[in-house]
């Protein structure tokens, strides 16, 4: 299927308008930003990548039973996906302690959490996308309760299937984010992309950092990163 | 029951063991501060009335079936209340955006609700009282599941019960804070107070603001807007 007009340009994907009107074509960009847009740069084949880890993860989840927005693959860098309606909801999956909830809740990076934290974030960049509840999605009306729910499942089902199939490939899922969308008969699915832009992987022996944190902390060497996660999951 | 050591000094309250291990006293102080302690002053009588109010309150979610830590009145600045471990937890319940809800879902100030909005902040003066959600509390150990699904039942029972009962006397539960404890036993009660510290009250016709903001936001007549809502619910 061929791009035809640009419908929308983010901080990291573009995406185009098909022929079919429930079809769309993401482009994965090379450009990398940080701190809500503050940081800015460019990571050499980072749009080829993400493209195939998104790909290995996408098709994994179908497997194990999760919708998802991916249907196929349109280029190196380009996927066609489902047109959906997204939830203006970012859906936050933790194991370990590090980024905000360090802050937030005074822990060390690394530490283990008792049990999976989930957090909702309300995708708003004029707000900054601040941390918000249950309770202010259904005041804002973001989702139906119904919907948070299987949102919710999903969101845990993801989690196990991605740090079991990660752990055996020597990586540990610290946390990611998600995002969600439902098509016109109201069916949810995973949308947007999973790879080192919206998760935290750390090598589990060494804990060596391959994600974006290595950007966001200039810790150099983020394209190799980016490359060992895409060599172990192909295996 | 008189007053033995002094267990504990809180920004705007004494505790006082007694005899009975089981019993403490609360003192009411005129202190006030806002913005996490960083304006500090005084409100004349505030002790006497914020006792007065909170015992109405209290006698009130009583009568209605929740159960409360106050017993008694000890002295026009004094109740004597159950001993409870405290959850690390506070409660907050909103039916109209103002302060920090304004400020992070982008809400005017005065904006009904949709819905009621329930809040938890961890009670840590270190990490500035952060906002959670229930996945941070299972995962700190904070409280359990069915201790929190206790809580918020009750939470919502006290916002009906008391709008309900403010309504009719001419004033709007904007939102309020709420902490609760357990008994040895394992039974949840209400703690802490209810009062012009620690809700937002304005009244109905002229949305005159009869609560703390007066003395956060130096509006004037902070004591007069404290004994007008004890004039009010005395009836």
């Amino acid at each position: 299927m061929e791009k035809k007009e640009l419908l929308y340009e983010g901080k990291a994907k573009k995406v185009y308008k098909t022929a079919d009107e429930d079809r769309f074509i993401v482009m994965f960009k090379d450009d990398a930003t940080a701190f809500n847009g503050k940081k800015k740069g460019q990571i050499q084949r980072k749009g080829i990548m993400n493209t195939a880890i998104t790909k290995i993860f996408f098709e994994l989840l179908e497997e194990k039973g999760i919708p998802t927005h991916f249907i196929e693959l349109v280029s190196d860098n380009e996927i066609l996906v489902r047109g959906l309606e997204i939830f203006k909801i970012e859906v936050v999956m933790r194991n370990i302690a590090a980024g905000s909830i360090s802050k937030r809740l005074g822990l060390e990076e690394g530490t283990i959490l008792k049990k999976p934290v989930l957090e909702f974030y309300y995708k708003d960049d004029e707000l900054g996308d601040p941390m918000i509840n249950e309770y202010h999605i259904f005041a804002e009306e973001l989702a139906t309760e119904e919907e948070l729910n299987t949102i919710k499942k999903m969101a845990f089902e993801i989690n196990d299937i991605l740090r079991d199939f990660l752990k055996k490939r020597g990586i540990e899922l610290v946390d990611f984010k998600l995002e969600f969308g439902k098509d016109k008969a109201g069916r949810i699915y995973l949308a947007d992309e999973i790879s080192p832009d919206t998760c935290r992987f750390w090598d589990i022996s060494s804990k060596e950092k391959l994600d974006k944190d290595r950007f966001r902390q200039d810790l150099g060497n983020v394209e190799d990163a980016y490359q060992e996660i895409l060599s172990r999951i192909e295996k």
